[in-house]
């Protein structure tokens, strides 16, 4: 497949990937939602109305929305017909779009000129803890080895509902928080900034397909529909501040100070040739959580910590989706077992990526070993947590064997200093 | 204060009251915003044009919604405003609606021929913990009198992130869930229905004004103009999966199952008469947390379970709002102190609100002692805990030294069979 757009064969967005997201740009303070292809957007906005194939003919107002909700609530059948369409429209042999100038000059729009918004209304975000080593390593860290996991971790995908309202679009900086922490045990608390702020490595999915009703379960075979696509997130955590509000109730403040989400949703679809083996279960799961086909995603991760003052970031972490234990189709049957209905642009958080190597641990509490092993940056200058001004960078990406490489783009946040509190 | 619409002393709806909420009726399949006045629904989409002060004049529109979230993102000044006048149009003195009998027509529906709707679009549901008395009789029954309440308890209001998607109106079904137990320490994990089902004694707050930028704090002494009014609300709890699965991020499918609020929302302005000291708070909280005016209310809170097959609820709990320790402003404190953005419609539950007396415990879990001190209903029947085709009623009034009373209503759901799960 070629493009009648260049991008260079390192490009993120080739057109075999065609991630969706919302932007608005210098000319159009209105938000469009948007495919990227190579360094432009394809502005779907614009070309609604060459979105008529048989499913689509009567739906294209969906592209016509400020956010991706409408479109995430039609089916499976309905977003590969968009795939193909815009694959098509895309396509160097195709004159459509290619010969039509204004229609062209219409519809792409430099991603450097664009600014990228969060891409759906999302109604509830739920964050799970999937990954063997990441919790592991917690477990270790604070119980020891040998009672690192807890009993039902292996039985079901552990997780907890977290705050929608503070997830942000990547480039969003983050001000350090203040809150209550207890420096030392059986001592008093303390309130003032927090010196533990730690990010995590995670991806998140999409839900997608028409709501659910309360009391409607989708177990794991059903739950394919029901997945859009994926994007990298950054938990920002103040360790310190969650340490002593989580018990027992679960990470509350800690979190809810911002979460950074990469603004392309690479669909399901994109990653089909990048699928692997599903991590192995012992013990094999309840019925609800099994399906036999794979789902689990060869997606390299990568973590850069740039300081304010030197010009070069150093990547800190080099891990992988398919590190998890858990496939997103396990985490959306284990959201749903009880009944809890779903919403197209709920939000499903992978939990920290850390794979069995120390490298690719997917947070400075692992990496730094709870502040035990200072990472040395490039610019000399070591780290146990995150300090002002930092930013940190996840990127993403899938290279098979064939060569044929897509991306997810990046999710970057800047630490900013904590705001002072005046009582 | 008398108004030309008649009601009986015992209503919950006097003109001193005028809770809002969102129905539709046979006649309109459209969702309108109401005030509730007696036995009527008076509705604000249609006398939207009466709001002529000078705040609202130009903000009639928001009265049009099929939501409350406009309104509410207004400040407390157009909150005041807007009771003032609807107070006005019911007054027996006033002639506007009075008699102007066609707008009379269509500005009145009876609440029995209507149907309630969730009043808000819900952005962030955050549930506390803030009863004194539930936290330390959970705290006896899993971890014994001496380690009753945790550390962080009286340091700070406890609370985690709810799900929105399952917030329902009261009059909702709602099936006995599904779930993973552990019905043997030590043993294997059971899948099937939940055999601890319970109710919550709870009321929430919705929030109102502006949103808030991420990174801005709300202390206890500002929050005062985010509050918009209560309501009550039935946390369902499957006492048996959330032990097995809130170890260690809190609870999760136990609670998204369904989660049941009364339609009406009493203003903060309607329950400051009923207006009584805090509890007392030993040790001083931190000065976010501090408010030095009392914002703590009489609100009588009861608890009916009504078995399918007999006539007459049990009121088996009688408790009341006074008994949580935090303040709803300490709670908005805490909710924001590390940055989370609040948006108009957010919804702060108080958490199960339980006295010291043991008729007072709002819970099965407590009223039962953990099932070892069944309850006996009128029926004759016991209860441990909820059983299939038990309606749970919870209702909530203030009744002051002069005999003026208002009422929430009711909130109630009946408990359905589990769904059987066909793998």
């Amino acid at each position: 497949m070629k493009s009648f757009i260049q991008y260079s064969p390192e490009s993120d967005f080739p057109i075999e990937n065609l991630p969706y997201g919302v932007f608005t740009s210098p000319n159009n303070i209105e938000k469009h939602i948007g495919v990227a292809i190579g360094e432009l957007i394809l502005d779907l906005n614009v070309i609604s109305h060459l979105f008529d194939g048989p499913l689509l003919k009567s739906k294209q107002n969906v592209f016509k929305e400020e956010k991706l909700n409408a479109f995430m609530a039609l089916t499976r059948p309905h977003w590969q017909e968009a795939r193909a369409t815009i694959q098509k429209l895309l396509d160097a042999s195709n004159p459509t779009l290619q010969n039509d100038s204004d229609l062209r000059q219409r519809a792409f729009v430099k991603q450097s000129d664009a600014q990228m918004h969060v891409p759906a209304e999302i109604g509830d975000y739920t964050d799970f803890y999937s990954s063997l080593h990441h919790a592991t390593n917690v477990g270790i860290m604070f119980r020891g080895k040998d009672n690192a996991l807890f009993p039902n971790w292996k039985q079901l995908p552990v997780g907890y509902h977290g705050r929608s309202s503070s997830i942000v679009i990547s480039g969003t900086p983050i001000a350090r928080p203040y809150g209550q922490t207890l420096p030392v045990e059986g001592a008093d608390p303390h309130f003032g900034p927090s010196r533990l702020m730690d990010f995590e490595l995670e991806m998140a999915a999409f839900v997608g397909g028409p709501p659910t009703a309360l009391g409607q379960r989708v177990t794991a075979k059903e739950a394919e529909d029901r997945i859009f696509g994926l994007v990298l997130m950054n938990d920002w955590s103040a360790r310190d501040i969650q340490k002593w509000e989580y018990i027992p109730l679960g990470p509350f403040t800690a979190k809810n100070l911002g979460t950074t989400i990469s603004p392309w949703i690479v669909t399901i679809e994109a990653l089909r040739p990048y699928v692997v083996d599903n991590f192995p279960q012992d013990p094999t799961p309840f019925a609800y959580l099994r399906h036999d086909d794979k789902f689990n995603f060869d997606i390299k991760l990568e973590v850069d910590l740039k300081p304010e003052n030197y010009p070069a970031a150093t990547t800190i972490c080099r891990s992988n989706y398919r590190f998890l234990y858990w496939t997103v189709k396990q985490q959306l049957a284990q959201q749903t077992v009880t009944g809890c209905n779903l919403r197209p642009g709920d939000l499903l958080g992978s939990g920290t990526i850390s794979g069995e190597a120390s490298d690719s641990f997917g947070s400075m509490l692992e990496l730094s070993w709870k502040g035990t092993k200072p990472l040395r940056l490039l610019s000399g200058e070591e780290r146990k947590f995150i300090q002002d001004g930092d930013t940190v960078i996840l990127r993403g990406y899938c290279v098979n064997e064939n060569g044929a490489r897509i991306g997810f783009g990046k999710c970057e946040g800047k630490l900013l200093p904590a705001i002072p509190f005046d009582d």
